[in-house]
């Protein structure tokens, strides 16, 4: 028991350095000046929209950059140096990735919907941790009402499922896996009892290595995922996973768990849904699936049908801050039975959850304590503009992602991959003479070069050992004549290495 | 492998509707727009710092309202509805909790160094992940800044240690937890060994849900949480806890882990680190401290000899953005030594990870993929103003907190539950009256009571099965004055309960 002397002793009081004036940085008044300054040189970078790629800096050359901001140390005597403001924002945003660009098709990364950069200004400022009700009454009923928003979508009675936040989709699927754990084998963590089978999960050899990384985490160990051969879209392979399933039985494995994936980071493949859904039940597996980039097809009347199947799954995570356009992260984790969140964790903390359980404290189904209540920035444009301008923006993208496939097939110099599910196109460059250059990739040094340029951004992929040219649609201002001159530079440059046969230099590039 | 039949074909392209126009929610001229309209309403929130509590609506009632906004789906020409986004201003500031005010001392959240406000807005409008180097160039950088800024706080040699942002303390403490499992137990999901000896953790009594909840995740099971007793500070009882993890090892338990704590959220104890240190040696534990509240003491001259030791914990976890006065979240963990970071994870993803792994890709060391760059939270405040304003309001809050020790020593109708060693304080209310009655916390009665008054916001807590009022004090515009307002308010409340001594109203209230 805790317990002082009684009575207590008054304590010496350490005394403050009266020359102090920490309390001009809390000024109020800064926060406007700063954003007008910043507002300015934002809208020149996001308003501009001309094809640029990259600027990398050496990691020396940026040290030396932030370096010398700290020994500037501002004494201005003002509340806010603009100058070394100014000069701060410059450096960020320089550096960053153009994903305002119509040359930057990198990556999982889009320009945001401008509101939800003052969404998160005002989020920061009113220190509103979403995971209980009383810190975040607002944000808390936002996420039922988009909660709501999406079980309609997928069919759902009202009051049967639950949706949680989390920060980021590498967290949502460790929480789906997690619930999958404690539901399936509730015993997992007893070291004393025997087991006479080994607890194992399902994934494709396509998922993303976060779930890898979640089995190690969790405790299952990556020695104990079952991957399943996928065909030639990418997708698990029905057939041959009933057998791989069967063996991995017979050799005393437990599966408790299938995930399959809508929207491959690799090629954005969308897994069969229905189908394995249909052998999760048969089997007793808890079916997870990680749509972090295609699970946000839900609101397009267009596209929604591609995810058939996923309104019967036990859980699935989309990240809004991929396919919806917001700032990172925002991910939300759907479980179709109410109760399945309350097996994720036990323990609750005296000092904060107050009374009996209620569903509107978010913190006890999810990893997060002080929780960003991120679903604001997707309310706010979801209130403002409606729903249908992130149906429109992903069909747009679907939409060249299929226009710069066709582009392909009617190029004999190019091999596609694959055809596109979603926004994400794969594809080689061929060249007769690059045949004859052993001894470093082709793919990558046409990328690499891409990148020096400055002009384009796309990304390589390891496609089952094979590389490949990987382009992702994520700026809808991109257009089919912006795919034709990033053909016509891969050739261009493609050609240039392959003519030279220069490998030393390829491979310096 | 991959492959189209050659040649492949071009695909029917779904036409998209000509009539949509979400381009428009696109438009950078909406930033500008809403930001002036926010800042206005902004401005008057944290420039008010008169004592006000929390408005805490009913969830029936908060979902009319915000169930109407949906309806309301702008039909706005203009590209933004001012109308409809003030309205949504108002309610998200009207129904937060009122950091800025002097009346709010409930728990360790604070109003924000107002740059961050914007510095999130530039962050979320640039969309930098901060996982790898090239998607995020500067705030990759900038980690390295700070880690070294901390490094030299706690006298560790440059390119010995490292340190990772993670989004949020308890997602820090559960990283730690996992390098310490990967790095003592290498075999942990071999499920073919027969185990001689169960792992297990052992934690002060006192340790925050999240500790115990890690345990659960990483499949140690929370079964194999070894408790240590504390003194009558709430730190871990050195002599007590030896005892116990004796018997522990006695009964066939292989402790692999002890977390300590640099500011409990109960009563904000700081550990006996130098201690535990030697023990944790001594016994081949990782030492891991769960510094959230207390750990950013370290940047101030004053109070960083309050935890002496923590320079020799192989890991520990500060949040930045409880007691360095940021937006949620920024926490920093930290290992001693630079090693082991590596041995949290395993896998690595082609698309991501090109060259060898370089010291600069974050993503490789923490949980999430999609990051916030939130380290820029931290260090353009560091830059503009200097580490100085952490150091100094951190000084303030101890000093007001010891000074209102003092008042509590010398008020008779007062129990004071511990001396404070750091921010927070724990309290009860004596009355004669009031031990009389039986079955209802008359203590919680008070705090309840107080919350709808509206003036004031405390926290309740549970100290050992004992109820106590509990004051956080975040906001340095509290003084002793606003204290003993708050004094005068229990008593008044309190003496009205107890005379009263209506327990039926009490409860209800």
């Amino acid at each position: 028991m805790y317990s002082l002397e009684n009575p207590a002793q008054p304590q010496l009081v350490e005394e403050l350095d009266p020359s102090s004036n920490f309390q001009d940085a809390f000024d109020a008044q800064i926060l406007k000046k700063a954003t007008s300054v910043a507002i300015e040189k934002l809208k020149d970078n996001i308003s501009n929209s001309n094809p640029r790629g990259l600027k990398l800096l050496s990691p020396d050359k940026l040290m030396t950059l932030v370096e010398a901001f700290a020994k500037r140390n501002s004494t201005s005597s003002a509340l806010l140096d603009t100058q070394l403001l100014e000069e701060i924002i410059d450096l960020y945003t320089a550096t960053g990735i153009p994903v305002y660009s119509t040359g930057y098709m990198g990556r999982q990364f889009s320009g945001v919907i401008p509101i939800t950069g003052l969404t998160d200004l005002l989020t920061s400022m009113m220190s509103q941790p979403s995971s209980f009700y009383e810190s975040a009454q607002l944000p808390s009923m936002v996420e039922k009402v988009i909660a709501k928003e999406f079980g309609d979508l997928l069919g759902w009675k009202h009051g049967t499922y639950d949706m949680v936040t989390t920060s980021g989709g590498s967290l949502a699927n460790i929480t789906a896996i997690l619930t999958a754990r404690n539901s399936k084998i509730p015993d997992f963590t007893n070291f004393k009892i025997k087991r006479k089978t080994i607890p194992a999960i399902a994934v494709s050899a396509d998922v993303h290595y976060s779930i890898k990384r979640a089995v190690g985490i969790l405790g299952i160990g990556e020695n104990q995922i079952i991957p399943l051969p996928i065909n030639d879209k990418g997708q698990i392979c029905m057939s041959q996973a009933e057998n791989t399933l069967l063996e991995a039985e017979n050799n005393g494995y437990h599966v408790f768990c299938l995930v399959a994936t809508a929207g491959t980071t690799v090629v954005g493949a969308i897994d069969p849904l229905e189908e394995l859904t249909a052998l999760c039940k048969q089997k007793d597996y808890w079916f997870h699936i990680d749509g972090a980039h295609g699970g946000s097809f839900l609101v397009s009347d267009t596209l929604r049908s591609r995810l058939k199947g996923i309104e019967l799954a036990d859980s699935f995570a989309l990240d809004a801050h991929k396919t919806m356009f917001l700032p990172a992260s925002c991910t939300l984790l759907f479980y179709k039975d109410i109760a399945s969140p309350k097996k994720t964790f036990y323990k609750e903390a005296s000092y904060i959850f107050e009374n009996e359980s209620n569903n509107f404290d978010g913190g006890e189904k999810s990893f997060e304590c002080t929780k960003r209540p991120m679903i604001m920035n997707l309310w706010i444009p979801w209130v403002l503009y409606g729903k249908e301008i992130f149906a429109q923006k992903l069909e747009a993208l679907c939409n060249i992602a299929m226009q710069a496939y066709n582009e392909l097939t009617i190029a004999s110099d190019f091999e596609c991959l694959h055809q596109p599910q979603t926004n994400i196109l794969c594809f080689r460059y061929q060249s007769e003479d690059a045949q004859y250059m052993e001894g470093f990739d082709f793919q990558i040094a046409i990328r690499n070069k891409i990148k020096e340029e400055g002009k384009f951004f796309i990304s390589k992929v390891e496609v089952q050992g094979k590389t490949a040219l990987r382009v992702v649609f994520m700026n809808h201002e991109i257009n089919i004549e912006h795919f034709r001159s990033l053909l016509d530079e891969i050739r261009s440059i493609g050609q240039k290495i392959a003519s030279n046969n220069n490998i030393e230099q390829a491979i310096t590039i």
